[in-house]
């Protein structure tokens, strides 16, 4: 796999950067976890797993008293320095019936308006809190679990099985796909109008990052690639993926869409995607070949490495 | 986030190059697959979740007739071209007491004998089946599950919830951290003696691959890290990791253990770190400064590209 040339820079990654120290030392010492939930702890409010914005569309905090004493409450890290050092939790909310783990109005509103700190602040909380309330139970022997090492893990409450589960983070392979200077980019029917966007998919066991690249890519458009190349990573919390995103280069440009998972894909001049992503930084303009993914998605990251590194010569 | 220099080559990394095509349009189709499951399929067969060998150390597949017609059956891909092309299942397991997911001698005897690519179907094969065998329960209602879409969902039977669930791939960081032509290697207790390898680190929700390495570095061994560069990644079926292989720099020396995870870790020379990788090639030598891990591990390619690299000029 070659390397990406070392001088391109890459946009601010979303979800990234959270100023809290996880501190794990302390997930294994229930009276240092005991000692960390007094006066000076702040809770994460949440609207199940939506975010709660202040007036001044910062994230909400509570103290312990906010939340139910029952709550289950999950140790996010430390926040601060010295004296100000303080302990963030977020309580595990119940699911509600027909929630879906994918991103609603409340957390693109957060993405537009938090700071980069607190979306990631949030963003680890809601991945890690959805994981407790869709894990009640043991998957292995069906009893019950309980919250346990401060929220890093949820152990079986049966005296013959009692194994530990730990949260779950997928890795996702997403990839710009480039063939004589142009990009291939997809549309799902669940996109917004005219939103086209790089193809992406789940690695399965028994791949490498490299070779779910190429079946995706082969999958979805019939394309076959070479010379994948890692770009940059993402935590995205709905549920809870890492984006790792490449870039691949097309062996040639016949496409064979495969209609169960897309509306559309194409390949994109250079021109088209470089005003798709300039419309999208201004916020919408009309005319477009295509409406550019979203500022806060890894996809926007790869469209924006793609234009800044130039066509190869 | 730096490149790697492009001219630096990478070893065969073990458990990837499956040559199974894995037909995931088959796997939503029911008709499709009961007419796989006809007399020119093949069944991987298994002890418990380790590998069966023939006496010429190749796999042992049978046909639909050498497994209980009751046990759920995986569809790993299709083998072979044309004529001869032949659906590969792999049978679910009952997990043994006491059973771990790590690799065992099983395991390890056959990451010697076997060929690259029968390793990859074994691994791909294993990481799904004890994904299942683990999995027999609804995470979220604690109701039974059944294996669906050919084993690539287990779906919870209980009419009031219903969830589909998916086989997991954790993602792992694991790096070589240089400084001033130095590397920083340590040893776990559960390690043979003199071994030392590369640190590495389940990925956390809400971090990157470059943050998780930082988070890894410093909790383990105290080290501040920059210019975090991606080397290359393995998928690894002990129990379903997607090892994802760094490079890093060390911002100095200075170690402050975890003596909770390690037993030591310290600074290899170039010319110690060569021995050792020499001689793990021909198979044990004396008088080395450290056993380095197993070729089929993907410490050892990051220790190989290393060498490879050369020193920083």
């Amino acid at each position: 796999m070659p390397a990406r040339p070392a001088t391109v820079p890459i946009a601010p990654i979303s979800y990234a950067g959270s100023p809290l120290d996880r501190a794990d030392h302390i997930r294994t010492s229930p009276e240092a976890l005991a000692q960390l939930r007094g006066p000076g702890a702040r809770v994460l409010l949440l609207d199940g797993l939506d975010p709660v914005l202040t007036s001044q569309d910062t994230l909400r905090w509570g103290d312990l008293d906010a939340v139910s004493p029952e709550a289950e409450l999950v140790f996010l890290g430390l926040d601060g320095e010295g004296t100000e050092r303080r302990a963030c939790f977020a309580p595990v909310p119940v699911v509600k019936p027909g929630e879906t783990p994918h991103a609603g109005p409340a957390s693109w509103s957060a993405m537009a308006v938090l700071s980069h700190e607190e979306l990631a602040i949030y963003g680890g909380a809601r991945a890690l809190v959805g994981w407790h309330a869709r894990h009640r139970f043991c998957a292995q022997c069906g009893s019950e679990t309980v919250l346990d090492k401060g929220g890093w893990q949820r152990t079986c409450t049966s005296a013959t099985c009692g194994v530990p589960h730990f949260p779950r983070v997928d890795p996702v392979t997403i990839m710009s796909v480039e063939h004589e200077d142009r990009l291939l980019l997809g549309r799902q029917p669940r996109f917004p109008e005219g939103r086209y966007s790089a193809l992406a998919g789940f690695v399965e066991p028994g791949e490498t990052v490299e070779e779910a690249v190429a079946r995706e890519v082969f999958e979805e458009a019939g394309v076959r690639v070479h010379d994948v190349t890692y770009i940059a990573s993402q935590p995205w919390p709905f549920p809870s993926s890492l984006m790792i995103a490449c870039h691949a280069v097309a062996k040639d440009d016949a496409i064979t869409m495969d209609e169960t998972e897309l509306d559309d894909v194409r390949w994109f001049t250079r021109a088209e995607v470089e005003e798709a992503v300039a419309a999208k930084t201004e916020r919408g303009e009309a005319g477009l070949a295509f409406d550019a993914p979203s500022q806060s998605a890894v996809a926007y990251v790869l469209l924006k490495w793609w234009l800044d590194r130039g066509p190869v010569t």
